[in-house]
């Protein structure tokens, strides 16, 4: 019996990286995160520390920045251009995955007119990409998180089965709110305009939340990922994440007071965890490859 | 020598509040955080445990979630509402402190059209406000905090001294960002519209952030405090806290490659931190009396 | 063409379960965070709102609290009976993963002497536990978070390969500092002392850390997982997630002072991130089943 | 009327220290968190942006790092050894305040001795001080957070007064759990034995907390901050803030069971929060000073 070593990878996480781009008086900003990891042939580092394998850390984070001096792009181009150059670059890499979080800013208006060169932080959505390149192949996996969202109806549960620790009461009316996670894969890694297929989905998401009369989270769950599936043709696969943010109905009856469904109080912990995948039914067994390895599965 | 008991209070932190006014097919949301703090005569409970006075914190909670039965409306009204009705109810209590952060919601579009009860969250930032009454006095101290905020452009900083222990060069032209807290003591406790005044202090922060050529953080605060006392005669005193949230300059020349203001690192720690008042010159000495009692000073 | 549900999953997250165990005057405590994610034939709910497999996340909830009746005892034990109750009790529900975190508590000292019901926090690091039960196997992945260790001195990094983008000097001498998150993968799923696996790999990780003499994180993060599996026979694998805290050297030249490794900066953001697996070469192919799913890779 | 720059200050926030002493194979650690605050005629930079009295934070950051090369110490004497730096060196810097938390680590055992230089981190507890220098005047008020403890019994809330918002049940048995901020003024900023002052009030608070039989919160309070001021002749002042975090019985009637004190739901949010001062009552008034000047006021 021996021991060995198993799957592994390493990288910079959270490069902190802002562009300004300033080719004339109006500036346009990129704010985004940026995370490196490398694969490949790295036993010898781990057996017996030898570092001829090792592309320092350091050097991956310089590389994200010195990249950064030609644009950085959509997210997708950036961490393709990175994790080919990566794994071209050096002989034992054989592949790499990066993730990339992008950070929205938004003009301010000084006299109804967007400033030049003024920006205010568009909240805590994210756009994220996950690029992973193995042995000349790559794989795309773009999304989105930290959407929040809410329905002051519209929303039912009812039917589900009872058992000796079931109190829940059946409803035809409550709040049903949750943060949006979504991932997406990508049919292809070249030939997507990103940009307009992300704000597609983002509002095609959006939408069939607002629009989906709903009897569960599971329901609005595969209601939204099959209106992506089915508007964008270039996604293959659609994963979601969806806690359930719970709004309890406040008891007022002691105080002698009605609640027609006006008063919540919104809880922290626990929540109910919705996950769940849209997929189309004609997709090759290998076509997600490694495209989603070391992701969060949901 | 003896041993006393000091100022105390005591209250519920962070009760959420989420009501739905559902008067007609197009829902309205209010969603806030509420603490409550109340004062007074209360040597018996810490002295000997005998509870005779402590209105407890589960009533205070009951009370809000209560009182919003009749909707929240402006949150300085809500807190003025609670505050009074505590310390009106309670002999012992001559003293209550509300604090309320107000979080926004923006209707889902759906083709194009404002979704009549389907909402997204607006972002991290926050309207708050701390009202505090007093023997019959009130007095409200309202402001925003997270407003996060960027300027590409448009900021020097240089002219400062030389010790032994300065290293840093000087610049004309930096990125500037921070993000906002801001906290104003209005001159009235009522007769204001407290909606109209949040939105034009706002606008008019962003407005001087923007417009303002800044030689120092410390001038962008003053120019920022400035324009809203002359904006608003009803604000008598403004307070900033503004941590400098530094993007610095990454050196690409090793690589070969320029770097004219274009790729910055986002750091995260240390930062700068720069509070300051501005304030009406003819403000009476006592004006401002407990407005701040117990809040952060700056 | 057309699409599809694929692999999907749900329950509630993050059920605060604190005990205290009263039989006589000395009391024990446990507490715990319970994540129940229930798999199975739910397409149901997903594609028509029909209810009647979803055993609802409430009921979840209510069952986590009502088996606490008779006690936690070893996480990985609760966590069996609780995934083994899912999956048997409904026909629809045929795998069951439960994730549970335990944070520990010190008995205070009064006078010298271990108080019967009084306690304090332990501190930020967790035990855990995933158990996976599916069709009639299970399996458990034990673990820690969030153990932050530090070497400072006894670690060296150099022999790394140099391209265009390195700048990073060799050293022989650095603070190595990392917050550890492992996860072991047991060979059984009962016969197995839990509580004394767990202080036997706890101990083990860190005596490895600190007495390995390190070239790289790597070769620390190898050492420190051969070492459990050398030890505890009961383990086919481990999987280490180490960020490599870094801590930046002041350069105190400027101002005539030397630093013989004596005072550093302690960054945030970004940080190296290595991860890996160490793991028995004579582990049959399928041993590991769906230990692993939906877990992080690393 | 005119407007004015009232109060204000500025620094640098958060830098992050960590000192190695290395003279022997013994290596001792100090893990510090430094905010520094200059505070004087300030004019000059906000209403003009002439910054010619404005010591640059970055200066400060640099100041702390010089000043640790010749080691930490105790954090008191740290912070007033900055503090007497800043004032004494530039003429308009009148005043400043240095707050400074110390992160504890511990050595690791290996093979049942502790490691010359291997540490881990010792929890989320943090011992503080925020020393300020004014005109030649110096206060220190010291402190700790994140000190989490728990009662599993020998707590009791009843007698309160009932309203009609009150429904509240009277208890003689339940949790008290609280994580303990305290900051206590010293009545001198020299002659004090600053480790062994702040190693017995935190033995104090934790035996006043254990020991006292507890009918309400404030009651704890009191007891806890009496036995400091009684123990400590070096104390003139105690503040606390201690959240009730709740501990809710769980109705196990629903499922046939009975819960007697034994499983308990740990709530986040809303929670009670308890703050008071407990004080000498022979301090002369001025005694106090700017010593709490722009820090929490409890």
């Amino acid at each position: 019996m021996g021991i060995a070593l198993g799957p592994n990878q390493y990288g910079k996480a959270e490069v902190r990286l802002v562009t300004v781009d300033r080719q004339g008086p109006v500036h346009h900003l990129k704010d985004v995160t940026v995370s490196t990891s490398l694969r490949g042939g790295l036993e010898r580092t781990h057996l017996t520390g030898d570092n001829t394998d090792v592309v320092a850390t350091d050097t991956q984070k310089n590389t994200v920045y010195a990249f950064a001096a030609d644009g950085v792009g959509q997210i997708e181009d950036f961490a393709l251009r990175l994790a080919e150059h990566f794994t071209g670059a050096f002989e034992h890499i054989t592949g790499a995955r990066m993730l990339i979080s992008e950070h929205g800013w938004n003009r301010i208006d000084v006299d109804g007119t967007p400033h030049e060169h003024a920006f205010s932080r568009a909240g805590g959505e994210e756009r994220t990409t996950a690029v992973t390149v193995q042995d000349g192949r790559a794989w795309v996996v773009s999304g989105l998180t930290g959407l929040t969202v809410l329905k002051s109806t519209g929303s039912e549960f009812h039917g589900f089965p009872r058992d000796e620790y079931t109190t829940l009461a059946e409803t035809t009316d409550r709040i049903l709110a949750t943060a949006v996670t979504a991932r997406w894969r990508y049919s292809a890694a070249s030939g997507i305009d990103w940009a307009l297929s992300f704000d597609e989905i983002r509002r095609t998401l959006l939408e069939a939340f607002a629009a989906k009369h709903s009897l569960s989270l599971q329901q609005t769950l595969y209601a939204m990922g099959e209106a992506v599936l089915e508007a964008r043709p270039e996604v293959a696969e659609i994963r979601l994440s969806l806690p359930n943010k719970h709004h309890f109905l406040v008891d007022l009856s002691p105080f002698g007071l009605s609640n027609e469904n006006e008063v919540f109080h919104a809880a922290d912990r626990p929540y109910g965890l919705i996950e769940g995948t849209v997929i189309r039914d004609d997709e090759p067994a290998d076509a997600a490859g490694l495209a989603w390895y070391s992701l969060p599965e949901f």
